[in-house]
């Protein structure tokens, strides 16, 4: 414990350092990094939405849904008794007095059978639902050519009562899960308010070919949808001065994710644009690529200072930014994307120390390095299928390993 | 050939023919609903976007990125001549003279060092980034105090470029994939154009506790969302007159999806409408749930008639309709599902001659059917993690037989 806050003691002073063109003297692990993410986050307030608003979204309570009992048909057909049925075949049909149910309050008679469509109530006394093809209407009567089991046919409330008690907060409601709570007529569910996203793009870097916002925002806006947030880009802010004032304006939001100007570069003033306008609380983590990221925040909301190179603001964001803003959705902090575990067909190398994320290609055989020997950069993961973190105290995986692949997200 | 033509205009009558009160004679297997789908499906025409819109758009030619070589440096630190720096030791420091390379232009003198910072070009002759924490500033010098390796913290554009060329048509472009291309400096990507489908909702059925489109009209266009497609919801058309109008008026969009009435029930009009405003091609699919989904169209567009019930309409879009919707986007036609293969722990069964989609749950020690003895119908579908089909030839699957499991769509 002693050891642990003299570290963090140590890290404090070396954030508030300047690690400008002398690179970091101490970084932060990966689990450092996620300790202090879920420290300062938790999932932000409820909304109350209607049913046709809430796929994707997050349940904050499970959802209010009026009790009571209730036998539908699930197919179109006859209501019947099962026991009425017995014995019925093609060649020996049993006979039905063709009954009116419409209503369906009026008790099924013995040996009758009621007209039904999906979705209608059963007349009480009817236990099964005959289907046309194993009946044959006669004028007021209709020949069972068939046995039916007692609950073919029938669906009951309860059971979907019972699945959607089970719909409990944390959840996120899938397009399916969503239709269940219309049905059972649910109006409104509580769900988490989408956390809000400042985006800032630092100025771009004088010597550099582009602005860094062209080639990140984007994909950091795509990356936040997929997360359930909500992106508010603002314009780029020029210099510490310029950058330290948005973000101690960044009051009404969730959280900032400041896009780029994080590294060690003479240009690099958002470490002390944070440090002015708040507190960084850390810079410097061990991971590679993304290992200029930097934490901290401004008024009460965290801020992630993500790298501007787009491969690092990437990786950056998927192993660090991603988590706060899952937790801040009430969402799994988990990395989201979905695994395969598969064989490396060749080697990753990786340097000991430092979480490394390499991107691979999927084959039939297995996996392997997206980028070895030919491509750098973002260029293999944009060849790349997903990608593989290799854990600090590795230094890599031979060829023939397992790993756990997380597969690039679609969209 | 002939028995197969034969077969299909059996279908072609069977699908002219009033089901309504008597069943399916005949239902279509699922691979000649495919059929019917490809042949009546391709990607629509392309559309222009910037790289900032382009993410989850499916390529429709490969991008146009000006030519030309040149290396940036990927990481902050010195522009070096990596043999310059052989031999170089914390206690045997080199020596580089620190030169302006300000624009890049001018060419590294030998024994010299310029900053970079990531993103910038390297000024000719370099051939490695040194990292500020291996490095010393001395003045007008710079103390070296490890060797480079020739490329380290390089980047070639060429590399980038080479990814840039393999983005080929159809392929879905993801967050990182327009990082690199908004790095690359393209303006504008050819992308296929969003399929724009019409949503209609048949009335409600007089005798059903609510409107159908109520619980499946929200969960629809979540899946159409999710392949890619922009949903036009429709006003309500009530009754057979109502729908083939509606149906006739349909032109200007690339499908219509119908949803309910397309059942045995003697209120199930969308089959009839259909024929009435154009054509309905095959009705009665051997899939359970979803068989009484219909395929046909209304002028040139391609029209779905699924059914009313939610887990029937959930299933005729995921195993028919998502199918025509993903073609018409340029996308890969197969179910998007991520998928596991896992050991069944619970038999499944099914019935012969019917796709059978089951839902399962999915535990550590594998999979087993969300709905088996305590719930049924949507509830299952709301219980389970993905589910599994069951081709019509097979009666089930027996505990410990290994099964593909389609993971549910998070949202």
């Amino acid at each position: 414990m002693a050891a642990s806050s003299a570290r963090a003691g140590a890290r404090a002073r070396a954030a508030a350092a300047d690690v400008r063109m002398q690179g970091f003297a101490e970084r932060s692990s990966l689990e450092e990094a996620y300790a202090w993410i879920d420290a300062a986050s938790s999932a932000v307030g409820p909304e109350a939405v209607e049913p046709g608003r809430a796929v994707g979204r997050v349940l904050a309570a499970s959802p209010a849904i009026a009790d009571g009992e209730g036998v539908r048909a699930a197919e179109d057909g006859y209501a019947v008794r099962a026991q009425d049925t017995v014995g019925a075949a093609p060649y020996n049909p049993l006979v039905l007095a063709l009954q009116d149910a419409r209503g369906g309050a009026a008790p099924l008679a013995p040996n009758a059978a009621a007209l039904v469509v999906a979705g209608s109530a059963l007349p009480p006394g009817a236990d099964a639902v005959l289907a046309f093809a194993a009946a044959q209407a006669q004028g007021g009567a209709v020949e069972v050519l068939a046995p039916v089991a007692v609950g073919a046919g029938v669906e009951r409330r309860g059971e979907a009562l019972g699945t959607a008690a089970k719909l409990s907060p944390g959840r996120p409601l899938r397009p399916h899960d969503v239709a269940l709570l219309a049905a059972l007529g649910v109006a409104r569910a509580e769900v988490v308010r989408r956390p809000r996203i400042r985006l800032l793009v630092a100025g771009p870097k004088p010597w550099a070919a582009g602005p860094v916002g062209d080639a990140c925002g984007p994909m950091i806006a795509a990356l936040l949808a997929r997360d359930g947030a909500a992106a508010e880009p603002c314009a780029a802010s020029e210099g510490r001065r310029g950058l330290a004032s948005a973000l101690s304006g960044a009051g009404g939001c969730d959280a900032v994710l400041v896009i780029g100007r994080s590294g060690v570069g003479p240009d690099d003033e958002a470490p002390l644009a944070l440090a002015d306008a708040g507190e960084l609380a850390l810079h410097g983590v061990a991971l590679r690529p993304g290992g200029s990221t930097g934490l901290g925040r401004a008024g009460r909301a965290p801020v992630v200072l993500l790298p501007g190179d787009p491969l690092a603001c990437f990786f950056g964001y998927e192993l660090l930014a991603g988590r706060l803003v899952r937790r801040l959705g009430g969402r799994d902090p988990a990395l989201p994307h979905p695994t395969r575990e598969v064989e490396l067909t060749r080697k990753i190398a990786s340097m000991v120390g430092f979480a490394d994320v390499c991107s691979v290609r999927l084959a039939d055989a297995g996996a392997e390095p997206a980028g070895a020997g030919e491509e750098g950069g973002l260029a293999a993961a944009a060849a790349g299928d997903g990608f593989v973190v290799v854990p600090a105290p590795l230094e890599g995986y031979p060829a023939g390993a397992r790993v756990l692949v997380h597969l690039f997200s679609r969209g």
